[in-house]
Formats: C-alpha cells, structure tokens, sequence
C-alpha cells in the first residue's frame, strides 16, 4: 500500500500503539508528547526539515532557517501550555556546505532559543546527499497550564491568536519568483511562535493546538482528539492585508492559506463561555465547538455551509 | 571554508557554546546530554540515520534498520551508565515508500525499544527526497552509575566489553556484494547493544563510551575530555574469527576496522587498578591510561609504537 493512499495522519494511527508506561500521559497525538515527572509533567517534541520539502537554501538565509526550525518547536511546547528548556540537533550536511553555512543555521536556532530560555544541550552532526534538520524541544508544564487537543468541550468557543494564511501566502508568492508583499514572505521564511502569550491563555483555555498544517486540519485535530464537532465561521478568520494582496496576486482564496496553508504557528484555544472576555485579550472568535455527531463545518456570509476539512498533508500536498 | 578542511569534530566544537543553564551538566560532548534532575540525572542521546550514508534500503530490511536505529541509541545511554526510558521518532518518507516498509521499521524499532523497557512517545512524519531516520532517546542515571568520558584517572585500565570490527567487516563484505560470513554482515546490519552488562559496569568504570566511530577516535574521545593520554596494545584488541576472514577476503587490516570502523556498540570503559579483578567479568583490557604529555598511542607486539589516530569522520570518510 502506498503513503498517498492512507494519508499521514493515516500512517500515524497505524504506528501509534497503546503506551505501557503508566507515567505517559499523552503519546503520538499531540502538539507534544506529556509524561508524569512528580507533581508536573514533562514535554516533548521533535520536528523534522528535510531540504527541498520544507526549506530551500535560495530563499531562506541559514539564520532564517534555523529560527524557524527553533520557532516552530517552541510552538508545539507554547500549544501544551508549558515553558520550553532544552533542545537537541541532529542535522545532516552536504558535501558542498560551507562550514559558515553551518554556523549560521546554528545562529538562527540561538538567537530564538535565547529568546526563550531554551538551552541546546545535544545533538548529531552527520552526513547526508540533502541537507536533514531535526529539532527536539522539552519543556515542563504543571496541571494549571497543562492543555491539551482533547480538551475542548461542547459550547466552547474558539480562538485563534492571529492573522492566519501569512506563511502559505508568502510560499505562494516565493514559487512565482516574487519578493513582494514583503510581509508574507518573512512570515513563510521567519516566522515567531507564541510563547509570549501562550502562559497567560493556557489557564483559560480548554484545548489549545498550534498552526502547522492550516486552520481546518487543527480544529479537525481538536475535535478528533477531544469528541466534538466545531463550525468555523469563514469571515471570522482574521487576515491581514498583505495575505489578501498575495491571493489576488497569486489567484487564489486567501481563507483558503488559512485553512489549509498551516506553518503560521499561532495558537487555536478553545475557551468556555465563562473566559470568552478574558480570553479575548489574546485572540479572535472564529467559532464554536458543537455535539459531535453535529459534524465539523465551515459557514460563509451568506450561511453557505461546507464540510470543515484540509490542512496540509506531506503525502498528499506535493506542492 | 568546507567541512572536510575541519571535519566533524572541528565543527561541533565551533558549533558548541558553554551551556547557560546550571542544570545542564554535561552538554555536547559526551554520548549523551546529562540534566540535574533532583537527586539523579536525565540523560538524553539523538542520532540521525540518513539513507545512503547509514543505511541502504538494498541490503537491510525494515526491521534491520529500525533495530539497529534503536540499539545504537540505546548504546549511548548504555554508555552513560544510565536506564533508557522514552523515544521520539521522526522520519522522512519518500514518494516510493510503501506502508508496509515504514510498519517493519517501527517493528523493529519496537522490538528492541520493547526489550529495553523503551516507550516511543512521540515523533514526526514528514516527507523527503530521500528517508531519514532520527531517534532522541532519553534515559536516567544516579550518582552511583553515572560514568562521563571525562573521568579517566592516569593508571587506569582500559577495556572492551567484546570483539571489535565486526561492523565494519560486514560493510566491507556487502560492498564486495558477499553475503558471507554472516557474522559480520549480521553485526553491520543487526548490531545489539550492552545495556545487558552496562549498569554493572557503570559501579566499577571512571569512564565509559561506546564504539560508534572506532576503538581508535572512542579513546581519542576519553582522552581529550578527561585530559589523559593512553597506550593501546594493538594485539590486546578483541577480533572475532570470522572479522579476521572478512579482513583477508577485503585484504585489509582487521585492526583497522577495529580501531577505525566503529558502529560495533560495543562499550569502552576504564577502570581504576583496585577495580581490575572485578571488570574482568565484563571484558578485555587492551590498554591503559597515561599521563597527558605522553601521548596517546598504538604498541603493537614487536614494540612498534603509532600514534592512535583515526576512527570514522562524517565528513572526511567517504567511503
């Protein structure tokens, strides 16, 4: 059987198995795995950039590759509600790098980790025919801030921290060669994380995910995980202008970059109606969280209501 | 400047800061990262496997590769003197890949995680031009077990837990496209590792690593970490029968692949004289420690002194 055939997260649910471990409170499945560590918990995450699939040494300068492949690590951690520690790096080197190349990558990955308390405690240097990055981050978390996908209960509203559909905006403007709007294509190639704010919305928050995939595939995560539905609200996804100036240039929906673009790495909470104007500080309403056998559906301005999926699948998405 | 002209352990050493953090008592440098954790110590190990340099699709099943991704983690925490606990997984998968080829991996990588009382926590899947493999496995330690590179004591003796090269004489055996002897070929594809003998080691050892780069760079290791010399006894070095067939059919030096294969995961380890009887149980002394100013040397049995240099360098061996 082929990889395009059952998808990723397809593949995922045929690796995964039960956890023995009774400290392993949540395995595969999350933003990042939770493991019981006396009264608090221990986080971790791990993402892999290979070269040509998620980064391309002609756009991205090697400091920008290295913040991202850091920021979007920290991401994961600021999505369980937890502050990040420590980092590992494995990275796989051409023949024709040049050790500044190297260097600077490592920059990128110190200048974010600095940012955030993270210190890089290990890694692997190796060899490779394309250049291979892969982050863990671990972080901590206690049972106020803890939050996990599974979490979201019906009634819940739901939040997300930003404007969405920047990254997939800016990638879309890269493949035409384009440097402008200039906006987009930092997103795609520099983008932050929340860690700034993720601490103060963990304690209001039922469930929480980071962007990675797009909108759709992260409340579609939210809803598996915790057994509901969601209506998303398609006006109600905040946009900001340069992402809509990329989809008139590149012909394309731009709630559809948000939706489906992901790589945005702001944070999707859920939040019960008692925290909705707490919870407003951080973010935006984009919908609700309803019964699940009421489905997963994404309603327009003019009531139009369509099923709720997407987000970016690395054995279906080859674009 | 290119990375041959420095190589990989002049890189990690340009790519390695002091560690900020006064948890962090080891950072890179030793097999694995060592964190304060209360009274004991977390440890944490990452390897990357890229296909083409560490493995070939050709000449290893599934469940070969993920074992031997898994033992050669494992190893590291063995070598730490520490228990393994989890692992992180992530993986890059090619366009060709079938479902069933990446369920073996992850059935041996099960297997071995399995015997060792390893739970895979989490990982990511992703996609790449070629597959990829990283694990992060971590581990605990206490007091009593943890063992450094860096403390060898001069007058140490220095051990092998078992035969060395194996690894290396299948690789040269497979690349001549010979599938026997078996043995060797087994120990490239299929290596085990010693947490079976490492935490009995760990009570008696002032120092201890495992064999992932040769005899010759495992010693260089201890030796520049610990600020000692050593004397190895080339004859002293443990080869199995079917190695020394494997070094006749290549026409190459046994020893070589001892001293500078690696991938055998077997432990080195030292061990103060008043310990000696004692280690005897768990390998073979092939040397001792020396003063700094002395040197680090190869003796071979008509007294013909070399300088003990060498092991596997990711960016300088090509072959």
């Amino acid at each position: 059987m082929k990889l395009g055939e059952i998808g990723e997260f397809g593949l995922i649910s045929r690796l995964t198995r039960e956890a023995k471990n009774p400290d392993v409170v949540v395995g595969i499945g999350d933003d990042a795995a939770v493991v019981q560590d006396g009264d608090g918990y221990m986080l971790y995450t791990t993402d892999m950039l290979v070269e040509g699939d998620h980064f391309r040494m002609d756009w991205a300068t090697p400091e920008q590759i290295g913040r991202k492949a850091m920021a979007s690590n920290i991401s994961d951690i600021a999505a369980m509600g937890g502050i990040a520690e420590f980092a590992l790096v494995s990275i796989a080197l051409t023949d024709n790098m040049d050790v500044e190349t190297v260097e600077g990558i490592y920059s990128g990955m110190h200048q974010v980790a600095d940012r955030h308390g993270v210190e890089i405690i290990g890694g692997d240097t190796t060899h490779g025919r394309i250049m291979v990055l892969n982050l863990v981050v671990t972080g901590k978390a206690d049972e106020r801030t803890l939050s996990l996908r599974s979490e979201a209960k019906v009634g819940d509203y739901i939040f997300v921290t930003g404007p969405l559909g920047g990254s997939r905006a800016g990638l879309e403007l890269l493949l035409k060669g384009l440097k402008e709007p200039e906006g987009p294509i930092k997103k795609h190639l520099d983008p932050g994380c929340r860690m700034d704010i993720s601490r103060e919305i963990a304690p209001l928050a039922n469930a929480i995910i980071d962007v990675s995939d797009g909108l759709a595939s992260e409340v579609g995560h939210i809803c598996e995980r915790s057994g509901v539905g969601a209506v998303v609200e398609k006006e109600r996804i905040p946009l900001d202008e340069e992402t809509i100036e990329a989809g008139r240039i590149a012909g394309k929906d731009p709630y559809g970059f948000a939706l489906n673009g992901g790589e945005d790495f702001e944070l999707v909470f859920t939040v019960s109606p008692g925290n909705l104007e707490d919870a407003k500080r951080f973010g935006t309403v984009v919908g609700r969280i309803i019964e699940k056998d009421k489905g997963i559906h994404l309603v327009d301005s003019d009531g139009k209501i369509t099923s709720l999926k997407g987000g970016y699948d690395h054995f279906r998405n080859k674009d």
